[in-house]
């Protein structure tokens, strides 16, 4: 055994088998709940709140987060403790008001502020995140990226930014028809004669289907369709369609909604279908600013249709950040209810034994925060890249050369579409991780973690279906990989493949823990495993092309390695941008967080053995060692585990759990939550149901004495 | 390439490459979805029905299943197709009168077939299942397996086997209390003057927690406290503790129910909480088969503690089958689905292509598809081993030698108590996996896999939490490994440790398809892989008692690697429960099923390629081979994915989504479901709050024009 190993047993044998008390307080009586937490913060190994200022970007972020945070526990609307039982229209109806509660908000407050305001009241409210965000980042974005200045002035003159008489949804997906937005059926086809646009849903499958807003919010909508001008088909452009009369909220002729009804998660967005009937509106309605229509149907085509999706990046920024922020919430409840939580002990005079000093319970959860810190500083990266993207984007004028911008398009697609299917499925796994973790009381409606996987399931679908986002960078990969073969240069994400040939040759450089567990030696073995999985796709796709197969078939018939490569990447992706954190990092944090960068790496290394011993970049005993220190540092992390999730700063309105409570009163907030939702009554349906069962003998004992046969 | 890549190539160029039509139909538009799926039917490997009556284990099984089927779909009270927007009062209410209807067949009909019936409707309703299940699975168990016969024929009497005006609840768990059934804290102190129990909650963390049944449904409870005696605690035992008057329904003296109201699924199960506040029962409501208190206050203890819990070892068999059950009716409706969804098309003029088509999608979902058979097989075996154990316990009377029994009892627990834990979690799971494979649709209410997520959630949690009966079973591995080390006999299960040293040393027998892909290896892989993770965990567990730790504290030290065990050891059962099916298979089938079989084996063998190069049974190049195999036998058995979901044999009723309808008509259908559900209205609340959030203005333009400091 090695010296964790006794490290390990030490640690297992304090909590097992307490020694005699010393202390004149009878320790034979567990702690309360309260104590059992309190004893957690006594001594942390880092400063807490230098750990939330750089979490969060600064003190100031900090600070302006903590004022956003008070506003809302204290609005009304936005109480958060009784909506348990809400049907449907009322959760709809609650979920606008708050809608109205933040409107002169956005009215008012810069575009930044009111984005973290945002960020915090979906981390609240979801569905609230999704009815508010499906006008300004889908419908307003759309009209932001894709109108030409004249539009876009037009759309805020008519009260389009802040809801005053135009509130928008995005209507994109059709009923038969989601990934492949080239495929959607609606046709906008030009009037000449009237100037206009024809829209129109010729098909069931047509139907424009999951529009949020469109059931019972909104006035307008970007519809996407393809456009038709004197019989040829130019492929799908933006149009802004008026559904509802803004003073009667009637629905206009030829519009036909419905609401799509009960969901997984997320009812407070009122998702709709939307079928147009030849419904006209004027070519001044089609957003112009890459694709153009004159008025006498002359088509102009943009350089590049992906131009036109340039909303979407800005929503997987958006979910690599959430991706964060959930698992940070998840296990703020997951880790506070283990620090309180007891089950078990070796000696029944004992207290029970809290479960975050199970080793295994260590094991469930601090490679999830691990995780959790990484992503989070893996998305101030991409909002950086983002920022940088949409400043071009916004500058563009038509008829500008756009090679250059299309380029970044181009990056930050590769990169964001990885990253966003990477860290929800990361993200969601977490999310049920945690569930679980808090057992039985994880199933309730109360304690805020059912709840949390179904709103977040989405994540994984929506704004480009996870799988079909990573076989894109996968593809991305093979392309950067094919590049630099043929001496062309790559984007610096990618830049790491130059090397491919010679990193495949590398080693781990030495046996012992310190060359291991080193945050070095395990950024170059992601690089090594990842360069080797792309390698291997690349070659796969060279191999089908040169038997003269298709560029579409020679992808898919390396579909399996790509996807497979794409993932590699993001591990190596993410575990850099943590490093480069731990490096950048205040001394006074640097050692918490090195051993947090080291657990995520290790972890993910462990949990893909394979591809390691595949590439022997690691010797199976290295993996031995590998798998040691996991333990250990699980065993070290353990103790700062709540400093760790406070530093997180979310208050227990933000929280909403009664087992992730700062005070660790558990039980007695969850009880007094669950009477409080659900009042003592008389059972409703006694006499109906219950007292006919009762009295009922099902026995079959009444057969008539007869014989037929006689 | 190996010749398996070229066929794969064949197959991705056929279809998105598809060759000019000979055909005079014209091509170029798509199939409707019925042709869609009908074309899948075609022309199938094997003879379906051979195939679902090996499934079934029978003919006739088939047969009762089908006939059960075609009563429950008839019943207006099993209606599945308008519970979406109901209440929670609404849906408890439907859940009780589904319950009343089926009732003259449990009082009438044989255990056998009642359970039968039982399993099918618990796949049509989960909620139902639990709110039925907690009164026979549970209370009722309990009283068959814990009472005297004498106490057994007054329980039965009094109306107990049909809820002839007895309806049981099973209060076991505590709001602090859950895994630790020994750490209940609700007493039964014996009062000798009067011949009672009193039984007492004496905390808020004792209240009874979870309750199945209890918050609107019981008339009595199998209440699970501590037995004090004069003044000595004899552990926990069950008591039988009215609590309503069946005549009025109201609570009894003493006795204190809430609702526990919202819960992740299963709202039509109405779990309760419940406080006794010096509630006083008759000392024969102690169930005494295998401990007892006299009249004179004198305690016989049972032989076994764990005697007492056989009640939960069915819960556990049950959950396996559902396992196989649930992720069956997931497959059905993802692969009928991918049939019929078209996305992408290599060529805007040729139709887009089925989801299925791709390498990506059938590597999704026919993996689960393989495990699902694995599954099924392996719940039969299961089945099996329970009923032994079950004969033995029901014979058991007091006084006799249990030795045997209790062997059993051991065998049977760690063998289910894995499987429990490992094939609840593949299956949720899949679940997950077969609705994300459906894209936003299986976001949605209607299509029937996020409510099957929810609902199965909890299966992962209750009646043992998977961690810890994984733990159980990696400390019988243990114990089993240190037996035979010890020369002693250990179960068949566990016989493949005999050989532990032998196996250590054996290596996959050829580098070729044929001796890689094969039963044979496959089996003895996992058991080289099983026998190495159990005896890494039995040396850290001896290293550390040998260094004085107490055998808790041992065991804890190698939890990490215990777990891992047991899940090694679990791959390693399921496959050959399927290999031996498969080997017994009849000869029409055999091959489907060995393709099945090998894909199972294959892709679990590449999920965990670690542990097979650390082992050295494969080096890195036969993994490469088991990689192409996968992708090879996915493209195999595509062919036959519909006619095997079709061999399920779950009908339209039982599936309920219209993504898996066996026609193919998902389109229309899902249409008119959520049409039928969400009846076009006008917005609810446009006049309280849309209109004013329309026309306000929250520009802050209004500032007084003052100047305070003149």
């Amino acid at each position: 055994m090695t010296p964790n190993t006794d490290t390990r047993l030490a640690s297992i044998k304090a909590h097992l088998e307490p020694k005699k008390q010393t202390s004149t307080v009878n320790k034979s009586q567990p702690l309360k709940p309260t104590e059992s937490l309190a004893e957690e913060r006594a001594n942390p190994s880092f400063p807490i709140r230098e750990l939330t200022y750089y979490l969060d970007g600064g003190e100031e972020e900090t600070k302006l987060t903590e004022k956003f945070m008070f506003q809302l526990e204290r609005d009304p609307l936005w109480r958060m403790d009784d909506h348990y039982n809400l049907t449907l229209p009322e959760v709809r109806e609650r979920t606008l008001l708050k809608l109205r509660n933040v409107l002169p908000y956005l009215a008012n407050e810069s575009k930044e502020s009111f984005h973290k305001r945002m960020i915090l009241m979906g981390l609240v409210d979801p569905a609230f995140y999704t009815r508010l965000g499906v006008h300004t980042g889908l419908f307003f974005s759309t009209i932001q990226g894709q109108a030409t200045p004249a539009q876009y002035e037009y759309w805020v003159k008519r009260g389009a930014l802040a809801l005053n008489g135009v509130t928008g949804c995005f209507a994109m997906t059709e009923l038969g028809h989601g990934s492949n937005v080239a495929g959607l059926e609606t046709t906008a086809t030009f009037d000449e004669a009237t100037d206009e646009f024809i829209v129109h849903t010729p098909t069931v499958t047509a139907t424009k289907w999951w529009i949020g807003g469109a059931a019972h919010t909104a006035t307008h909508t970007t519809a996407f369709a393809q456009l038709i001008v004197k019989g040829k088909n130019y492929g799908v452009k933006p149009f802004v369609v008026p559904l509802r009369d803004p003073k009667t909220f009637n629905l206009l002729p030829g519009i036909n909604i419905g609401d799509i009804g009960k969901k997984m998660g997320r009812d407070g967005i009122d998702n709709g279908w939307i079928q147009f009937t030849h419904v006209r509106i004027p070519r001044q309605n089609m957003l112009m600013k890459y694709a153009q229509v004159t008025r006498t149907g002359k088509v102009i085509q943009p350089p590049l249709a992906q131009l036109a999706y340039g909303a979407l990046i800005g929503g997987r920024v958006s979910m690599v950040r959430d991706s964060a922020n959930y698992a940070k919430k998840a296990l703020t409840i997951a880790l506070r209810y283990a620090a309180v939580r007891r089950q078990f002990s070796s000696n029944p005079k004992q207290p029970e034994t809290k479960i975050l000093d199970y080793v295994i319970h260590q094991n469930r959860l601090l490679p999830l925060l691990a995780e959790a810190v990484a992503v989070n500083f893996t998305s101030s990266e991409v909002q950086k890249l983002y920022n940088q993207l949409m400043d071009q984007l916004e500058n563009a004028r038509p008829g500008q050369d756009l090679s250059e911008t299309i380029e970044l398009l181009k990056e930050t697609h590769a990169t964001t579409a990885g990253l966003k299917a990477f860290c929800t499925w990361n993200c969601l796994s977490a999310i049920e991780q945690c569930r679980q973790a808090c057992g039985g009381h994880g199933y309730s409606g109360y304690t805020g973690l059912a709840s949390m996987y179904s709103d977040f399931a989405i994540q994984c679908t929506w704004e480009g279906d996870n799988t079909i986002l990573t076989l894109q960078t996968g593809r991305s990969l093979i392309t950067a990989y094919l590049d630099i073969k043929r001496g062309k240069n790559v984007s610096k994400g990618f830049s790491y493949l130059k090397n491919a040939g010679q990193l495949s040759a590398l080693k781990c450089p030495g046996d012992d823990v310190a060359s291991i567990a080193n945050l070095d030696t395990i950024s170059e073995a992601w690089s090594v495993v990842a360069a080797n999985a792309v390698k291997i796709s690349a070659d796969i796709y060279e191999a089908a092309k040169a038997k003269g197969i298709s560029k579409d078939a020679a992808l898919e018939s390396c579909a399996v390695e790509r996807l497979h490569a794409a993932r590699m990447h993001s591990y190596g992706y993410i575990f850099n941008r943590f490093a480069d954190a731990v490096r950048q990092a205040p001394e006074s944090i640097r050692t918490v967080l090195t051993n947090l960068c080291l657990l995520y790496g290790l972890h993910s290394i462990k949990q893909n053995a394979g591809e390691f011993l595949s590439c022997e970049y690691f010797t199976a005993s290295q993996l031995s060692v590998i798998r040691e220190q996991v333990n250990h540092l699980c065993s070290v992390i353990r103790k700062d585990a709540i400093p760790l999730v406070d530093s997180f700063n979310y208050t227990d309105y933000i929280i909403n759990s009664p087992l992730g409570r700062y005070d660790g009163n558990i039980y007695e907030a969850y009880f007094n939550l669950v009477k409080a939702n659900n009042p003592q009554q008389p059972v409703p349906y006694f006499e109906s149901v219950i007292r006919p069962i009762l009295s009922a003998n099902y026995k079959q004992t009444e057969i008539p004495d007869l014989e037929i046969d006689q």
